[in-house]
């Protein structure tokens, strides 16, 4: 099998298997025990915070762990909005739906949401950031990179606009981290959310960034673990696998980011040359090292998935979380693609594992599906397949 | 070392271990992902929940997974009330606090709480339940089996008298899950909470069984996973785990039964005749197998927990989760303990890996550091120790 849905999920490093291990054998115990099994526990969470910490350069004592990016996003929005007296959020379109669908639950609860729209590229413009900006403003919230098209947005920019208003800025930082660099001090962000599985740790773990001096309520309550921000027994091994997971993904980042644009570029290279009708999307250069986003037109991107997975290779239309439902792209709808377009589009994103042979195989792989998608397509003749 | 405080956290077993790793190497998928590798990750943890609704008599589809025992409560109780214009809470003095801290949300919210009071034992009348309702309670929350001093609640009358007046009944049974026979079916309850880590699974992972029929309110919202209830990308190697440690739960009880009552009856044994002014505290019989928890007069708890984590043995004074923070325990206060017993109070919880010569040794450590504590102790004169 070739994997190329690194977007989705990553394999976990054996490294970080490894390390993982001895917190379920032997080092069980509750990191709030006070005996030594406790102690050694809370040692091992003590040290992955500053793992986590060093790779987006906060401190330790700023970073929250959670179980996983969609909590810490929910963390993020609950958190600070229920803190402030503001009724107003501001949020792009393309955001994931776990930002979409917390801010959705905002409006019910007489909230108003400001959903900033994207160029084509699916950027977000800062001055309209700013030109949404009321009083009643209580969080900024957007996304560093898609998760569809691989798009970076203007952080920084957007951070200075929030600064200069006095208004907390959160990141959904989940498909950056590990592929970009990305420094929260430079960067200006308030809070930044970052998952473990989608750099090469374990799935169920997360973390959420919070700016020293930014004050936030709590999602999850009881027995006050994460200075009581979120509550539960700290979910240890998998907490040592992703500090572990982010130390691998800082000393290793160049290298990492040097391979996937090998990658991505050959991958699009090849198939922009000998692919026709087909179209490479997010910005050209902005982007995430490891995403590839092609739409292939007259081509239904869901039979293009189903029949690379008959050649054994595992690829995807867009997010996965909204595959099931079958949902048109709201991200390629914001960036203006037509219906056609939407449905013909499909996300190859790279990771640590994958090798240039394997994107030559999945290159001569699409090239022959296409065809014979094309083939028996209803665009057939407008196109002259 | 010698670990008796499996109620805090368990070692994970070899068997769950083994069927966990190939979740981290090879089928690492996005449960969502419509190619194999997502196909084969959503197979795993449709098994899984086979295998945890097993365990407690439910259906597959009455399960829903979380990120453990704190979430599933916080989850019952906001998605509960968050449904109901009821402005109503009954729960008991004695719950833990990923019960009591929600509890005091509610309160901040306008709610009113009810705390069920508890007999020098830690029980609940269900009669005192009865008294409580009103025409505006939306939830009746009443753990199953206490975690300090491991008193088993009479959920099934508690349960019949919710459905006699239309109320959702939740359970904590994160302490009883495992311990003793549990049957949402013969209990009647409509919610139930369960943590894998407390029964040899992995940490971070647990379940809320919701009956056919209740409707809940979702806390943390995205992609959809768990049919809309728990969004976020499904802890695929920690719910096979989790799985397995159902099973495995679900086929060892009756054995383990005996093993835990064997243990905790010679521990009890030996320690009240052995060691004088010293009490052992909960219900005689209506407890769970695994917990003894004793009161020795004159010695502070912390001091015996830190001499015998000299001595290689570790146990804990009551809740782990409020260790850190030394607070006096509220469920001893609520059994009417004065200062002095609840200071004197030790818990030891036994788990699959314990021994009798493991049981033997500690007593005699206990005999012990028991003696050189009350030779120093404030109370001397006062026992004549």
């Amino acid at each position: 099998m070739i994997y190329l849905d690194n977007a989705a999920s990553t394999p976990v490093h054996d490294i970080v298997i490894q390390e993982m291990i001895p917190y379920f054998k032997e080092q069980y115990g509750n990191p709030s025990s006070i005996h030594k099994y406790g102690r050694l526990a809370n040692v091992a969470i003590q040290n992955a915070r500053k793992q986590i910490a060093a790779l987006i350069n906060a401190t330790p004592e700023e970073i929250f762990l959670t179980s996983g990016g969609t909590e810490s996003n929910n963390t993020a929005i609950h958190g600070i909005t229920a803190q402030s007296k503001g009724r107003h959020v501001i949020t792009s379109a393309i955001e994931h739906d776990a930002i979409l669908e917390p801010c959705k639950l905002l409006e019910k609860q007489d909230y108003r949401v400001s959903y900033i729209p994207v160029d084509k590229y699916g950027m977000v413009n800062p001055d309209d950031v700013r030109k949404e900006i009321t009083t009643d403003t209580s969080l900024i919230t957007i996304m560093y990179a898609n998760n569809e098209v691989g798009t970076v947005q203007p952080i920084k920019e957007i951070a200075t606009i929030a600064q200069e208003k006095n208004i907390p800025f959160h990141t959904d930082a989940v498909q950056a981290v590990g592929k970009i660099p990305i420094d929260v001090k430079i960067d200006g962000v308030d809070l930044l959310s970052v998952s473990s599985h989608k750099i090469n740790g374990p799935k169920g773990v997360g973390a959420l960034y919070i700016r020293k001096g930014v004050k936030i309520s709590p999602l999850i309550l009881g027995g006050g673990q994460e200075k009581g921000l979120r509550s539960g027994t700290e979910n240890v091994a998998s907490i040592v696998g992703f500090g572990t997971a982010c130390r691998l993904a800082k000393d290793n980042l160049s290298q990492n980011m040097v391979h996937f644009k090998n990658l991505t570029t050959k991958l699009s290279n090849r198939i922009l040359s000998e692919i026709p009708d087909t179209t490479l999307n997010g910005h050209p250069e902005k982007r995430i090292t490891n995403n590839a986003h092609f739409t292939f037109l007259g081509v239904n991107g869901e039979d293009l998935i189903i029949k690379l997975d008959e050649h054994k290779i595992a690829a995807s239309t867009g997010s996965a979380c909204s595959v099931r439902i079958q949902k048109a792209s709201h991200v390629l709808k914001a960036m203006g693609f037509s219906h056609e377009q939407i449905t013909g589009s499909l996300r190859l994103t790279v990771g640590i594992t994958n090798t240039e042979t394997e994107i030559d195989e999945t290159v001569n792989v699409l090239k022959q599906v296409v065809k014979e998608l094309r083939a028996v397509s209803p665009y057939k003749s407008k196109y002259n397949f």
